[in-house]
């Protein structure tokens, strides 16, 4: 067992400077005097060679070669699981590539930003084009003779799914969704918005005690204002931040649920797994179904939706909207907008499912770069029902591809149908969900998430993870269920 | 050069890696959840790990011995002193000893603070005693055959000083402080005290204006509240802290003038030094004369109350003082408490002549740490003319030894005597200096300190760099001179 716990002990001090690393990332998003951007970037960048080293240290090998399964048991077979996969995975891409890899997305994001600025695309074409070239390259170490490219690149943050699982799985889903929202924006009845101010205090203030409400514990946690709401830390360190907007109370405080989502998985991970590749969460799949959870089919119940409108009163006076109900139209309220991060739960999953099938394409050779505007245009006409306006709000809103994410979007539509699994099953298993969300409280339903899908981290296979809260195989079906009885229901169709 | 190039390239990441550190201890200090101190000690300790063993990586000695001295020119030959220096040192402790050293001080801080807390000596004195040992052993492997142990250990702060030439220097000093504080403390004429409530809002909204007013760049740099006021980080990244205590608002104030002092020394050091060892002020003793002049002779001076003390009024209304005089008195009162950390001006270094004169006795073996108590208490009624009336209020109220730091105490005093130095230098080279002081403004003095001393970082040995600000050899007439003429003017002696 010495290999064992050399590895281990290595990888515990190679996970405690991945946390140092990573608040480095929060603290330039919400403290960094703005004078300090440069000579961050030299910190950051040492602490990436650090890193990176730590990653691909030999020893690490030698370590692996000598531990003997038989000796393990389960918890340390599945640490060694995610070490080895981790090992290989950076072993095989060769020092060189990984390095122009990170010097090419490092100035990618910025010519992007710009272009998109400009709403320029063809100013953006020649570094994509290079990116997807290099993550090719580098997919094709990974995959080996036989391999598919997009599914080594998949690898990383969804272990075990295929391009072709998820295919399946969302060939279902679109024609559901559509038919779906041409339906509700059809329909006679149509919900209203809010209008109205509402002080930023008093946001922040009531975005506090909604993350307390989610079960949020800020003894190992804290909550700060950042452009773009995230969740950051594992363990007993777990950051979230969320933005304000006079107009728009909604997008403070379901980000926040959103990122408690996050943030209560973290900390919900057995302690015993701290600093170690157990103790996080296990995909990112798996995490996106934990925010989408909390902030959907848990934040946008009509049940809480109830105590939000109550408790909106009391912190904002009266606000225009005249009942429960008229309140939780306009939080539920659909439309087809171009934006996928301002998307409602009907047309979240049609954006991402439209650059599922573009960047899958890209990365298996059968789209050029010169023809991306043109068919992300064609498909969120088929799928939306309306044209592209600006490439602002088309094939250059989103930063992932600058950055080198291929194969990331798909997970954000994977949570969401887990998500659809893990409520219907929740539901069955625990029948108060619903009285308690009606008086603002979560514990029923946050305890179950953090007992059934929390606690083990990385323990299980994330599909595995699902397939054990749920007692049965994931599909699409419980989603589809959830969203066309919601939303038929609140359009009275 | 190629030998030179590689070791900054080195140095360069060290120094990024440092300040990545420095950043973590800011933010344990001032952001991090409470529920995060267990995994922050794994984090710390990773860090300090791989910082360690750059320090000592043996690539730095190849370096050092290929590079040729006639090849580079007075910037470089800077870069590589410092950088021999310290290696140097590292090299020559035993990884056994340094590995025992941080050990031990690692829990000895907390056996400190609950004897402090329980006014129990005796509890503390075993680890004080093993403490004292490991850094006797370590002076012993700096020092060599025929080197003082205490000058080994005083070099890591203050680079050329010995115990010798501060004993000198610290003799003058000590019989002139404890003749004018007997006339000042038996003056008919004695200032008044602050009695009123300040708001914590309106106290760190003046903390700010003063920071802004002394030259702080909030473009890199932030202030936060702490327990203890500090300053953080090099370059584009210097925070600082501050603290509000509702009747006693200077503590807020001065604290917050200090650590400008600090803070502004490290904001104009050349840039070109960046992430260097030229890039970080040059010792404890220089950091100190410029955090003391700032709060000092600058802030304390009659011209700057005269701006306070309206300031205040704006700020705070009628709060019971009535004229400038009366104000710069009880900024300025003189009187003889217990604790170092909260001492006037004419008192504050006869405390760190006290500590300076046992902690050389202990490391020279001259005073066991069995009578430390009574010889702190002997030599306090000496100075002070009070009993110490227990532990907390005499030889266990300093955190410094019990982390180890023997060598340290001396620097404050140091920066006295070197901010006395200066602040003569400075009058007579920019005649404005009062004037503007008055109308709340100190950029002849702040710029003044930064193109003379601060800019320069580390490019000259901390004596010298004073040496060429005040063209002339340091010593303690001037800031004796300035306490003289300050202090009996006050007291209308």
């Amino acid at each position: 067992m010495k290999a064992y716990d050399d590895l281990m002990r290595f990888q515990r001090q190679t996970e405690a400077l991945g946390q140092v690393a990573g608040r480095l990332g929060w603290d330039q998003e919400t403290m960094m005097p703005r004078g300090a951007a440069e000579q961050r970037g030299e910190e950051t960048a040492a602490m990436e060679a650090v890193l990176h080293a730590r990653r691909t240290d030999p020893r690490i090998g030698d370590w692996l070669a000598r531990i003997d399964a038989a000796d393990l048991d389960e918890v340390q077979r599945a640490q060694i699981r995610h070490i080895r996969r981790a090992f290989e995975r950076t072993s095989k891409v060769p020092a060189k590539l990984a390095e122009e890899i990170a010097r090419v997305t490092s100035v990618a994001q910025g010519i992007w930003a710009q272009a998109r600025a400009d709403e320029d695309v063809a100013a953006f074409l020649p570094t994509l084009s290079r990116v997807v070239d290099l993550r090719r390259q580098e997919a094709a170490a990974l995959a080996g003779e036989d391999g598919d490219l997009y599914d080594a690149l998949l690898d990383d943050y969804e272990p075990g799914a295929t391009g072709a699982s998820l295919e399946a799985m969302f060939s279902e889903l679109r024609p559901a969704l559509v038919s779906l929202r041409e339906r509700l924006l059809g329909a006679e009845y149509q919900p209203g918005k809010l209008d109205a101010e509402f002080s930023e205090i008093g946001q922040l203030r009531l975005s506090a005690d909604l993350a307390r409400r989610f079960g949020y514990d800020f003894n190992t946690g804290r909550i700060d204002k950042a452009v773009h709401p995230f969740s950051s830390g594992s363990g007993r360190d777990v950051r979230i931040t969320t933005r304000t907007s006079p107009r728009d109370p909604f997008n403070c405080f379901y980000s926040t649920i959103h990122e408690v989502g996050h943030a209560c998985y973290e900390q919900s991970i057995d302690p015993e797994f701290g600093l170690t590749p157990l103790g996080r969460g296990v995909s990112m799949g798996v995490h996106e179904s934990q925010s989408r959870i909390y902030e959907n089919q848990l934040g946008r119940s009509r049940a809480f939706c109830g105590f939000l409108y109550r408790r909106m009163a009391e912190e904002f006076g009266d606000f225009g909207v005249r009942d429960a109900e008229a309140f939780y139209g306009a939080v539920n309220r659909v439309n087809s907008g171009y934006i996928r991060t301002e998307a409602d739960e009907v047309h979240y999953n049609l954006h991402v499912l439209l650059r599922f099938d573009l960047e899958r394409d890209l990365i298996a050779g059968r789209l050029e770069t010169a023809d991306l505007e043109e068919a992300w245009n064609t498909r969120f006409h088929k799928d939306f029902g309306v044209a592209v306006d600006k490439p602002s709000n088309g094939c250059l809103q989103d930063v992932h591809w600058s950055v080198g994410l291929f194969g990331y979007f798909p997970t954000y539509s994977l949570g969401n149908v887990y998500a659809g699994c893990l409520h219907e099953a929740m539901h069955e298993a625990v029948p108060g969900v619903e009285a308690e969300l009606a008086r603002g409280e979560t514990t029923l339903a946050t305890n179950w998430l953090a007992e059934n899908v929390q606690r083990g981290g990385g323990l299980h296979e994330p599909r595995e993870t699902i397939r054990r809260a749920t007692v049965s195989e994931p599909g699409v079906a419980p989603l589809l269920r959830y969203l066309e009885a919601k939303f038929t229901d609140l359009y009275r169709l």
